[in-house]
């Protein structure tokens, strides 16, 4: 198996992707293709070296990570995100991972690979971390404004990647609304709960952002823009309140000295809200494997990307994606 | 001033509402009209006793936190929050104040007392905390399909509440959306956008969950759906940290410790969290002043939305927004 890996994508990259690939196939026994300008991932790599299980593939050009995603595409036909997912296309990979422009990764995938057959718009999942155990968002930003079906093939597609995953068996899928009965929320969400509730899926009704964390569900479902909101309100809120415990600790004695033991005690809860365990994000529906990682990833989290790619191709999560639509359509048009 | 409290509304109603009332007539000199069962409410009160600023209005009926507020509103026509908008309604009260079933409250104000001329939609407004100090969220729920034009709207509201209860001099709006440029969000925000932009308001462009709480803005303006998924995502989160952190504490000894010197040393973050400091939520738009409080209200929570309720009559609310719509609808009618 072979993961392409955008190594020019990322806050500091190519440095942090070539040391994330190295990792990787240290750890896992992968092969990567480091995708981007030669002469600097072989200086990351160190000169002359040659290393097992990595290979190196040129591109000229580089997606900046504020650029606009249409005019990459237009423009950089040798951009190294554009490279990268063109040798999935080509069958010299079986996966490509970015922690690029997000959407530029996104566009590029889209136009170059297309959709799974059935499928009618893109999702990102995202792991996202709970008191209990970790849940799946789906979508949390590919497609922002969404029809009732589209929900519904985003839980089909979240259902599968939860058992690819975070090996789930029968996940209890979530829809994301603003109360528990069936008549809350928006037109949107009031029709999607109808296709859910008469579709195959392990359908727990609608859940509150209040109980999303605490574990009632595996997957939630929403619109690409609730859930980009959702992801981006949780990592402000998180960061916030670490900056306004540590703004209180700096005025007191008692409070620095309670910091430090609790810094001692405390390794489990960093670990839980930790993203870079699990590393990236697929773009699910696309017709290949493409996993987006923050611009801001460690090698750590380049690494575990890598992985979860790995993983999604053995489990075949494309094939399950276009039977689980496919059964799904079929059920929605015998329903219709 | 007189503000009519729904007595019988929250979750340990009347005993809490009883409390709170008693507390604001102490604490600012409010009158307050206890609207519910006269024989519950004479109980919470201490029998014969007679308070000076308080007085009952008796109502036999009391819709259920979980009743749907629709049957409510057409069976329950002798309910406390029936009875108590309905003073507002006839001048015999200036603002209302409710912790019971928000829908039912909602529902009840806006069909008893209507919509300030111009006001296509109602928002509820509410105070989420912030790291340097708190910002206004609108809409968090009465409007879940929102066009372009109510999101103008919520934001004159929000920019009018902002300076009435936050004391804020111009302040800054932003549009909660998934990306910091114009063109980023989904088709709501993205025509939302070019009406602020056109806005005499001090438009701050589109702001991402990452950021509200880092104080960038004085409103965040988004639709009624999004708006509720924010708000109940922060609860929940900060609960689930809240939990994390107590389940590892109890693990360790070093994490019990510092959890003790740390509680002695944080007083000031645990009140920047503390919903209960401005009590309550009012929904604007509504002719009349209406404060939807947490059905969890502590008595200081009632207390204060009795606070902010008599502030915001004093303060004019209800005209300053009917002005301030119908400058921003000649606005929008001479640019179109």
């Amino acid at each position: 198996m072979i993961i392409a890996l955008d190594a020019m994508g990322g806050d500091t990259a190519p440095a942090v992707t070539v040391r994330g690939a190295l990792e990787a196939v240290e750890s896992f026994g992968l092969e990567v293709v480091l995708v981007g300008d030669e002469d600097r991932i072989r200086q990351e790599l160190g000169s002359g070296r040659k290393v097992s299980g990595i290979s190196i593939q040129h591109s000229s050009e580089v997606v900046a990570m504020d650029e606009p995603p249409a005019s990459a595409l237009r423009r950089k036909k040798d951009s190294s995100i554009r490279v990268a997912v063109d040798m999935v296309k080509s069958g010299k990979a079986d996966a490509v991972v970015s922690a690029g422009n997000t959407g530029a990764a996104m566009a590029t995938s889209f136009f170059r690979l297309g959709l799974v057959q059935g499928v009618g718009r893109p999702g990102i999942a995202t792991v996202m971390p709970g008191v209990e155990k970790p849940f799946i968002l789906i979508d949390v930003g590919a497609t922002v404004d969404c029809k009732p079906v589209h929900l519904l093939q985003f839980a089909v597609m979240g259902n599968i990647y939860a058992g690819t995953v975070l090996g789930r068996a029968n996940p209890r899928v979530g829809l994301l609304s603003i109360g528990e009965e069936a008549g809350k929320g928006n037109e949107l969400t009031k029709e999607s709960f109808k296709l859910l509730e008469d579709s195959r899926l392990n359908f727990a009704g609608n859940v509150e952002g209040k109980e999303i964390f605490s574990g009632t569900v595996d997957v939630v479902v929403c619109d690409g823009f609730t859930g980009n909101v959702v992801l981006k309100t949780a990592e402000g809120l998180v960061e916030s309140l670490a900056q306004m415990f540590r703004q209180e600790i700096a005025k007191s004695m008692l409070g620095k000295i309670g910091y430090l033991f609790l810094q001692a005690g405390l390794p489990d809860v960093k670990k839980k809200l930790d993203y870079s365990e699990y590393g990236g994000a697929p773009l699910l529906g696309i017709n290949g494997i493409c996993i987006i990682s923050h611009g801001r990833s460690t090698s750590k989290a380049i690494r575990n990307a890598l992985r979860v790619a790995a993983d999604s191709v053995e489990k075949g999560l494309k094939e399950t994606i276009r039977t689980g639509i496919q059964e799904a359509m079929e059920e929605v048009f015998v329903a219709s």
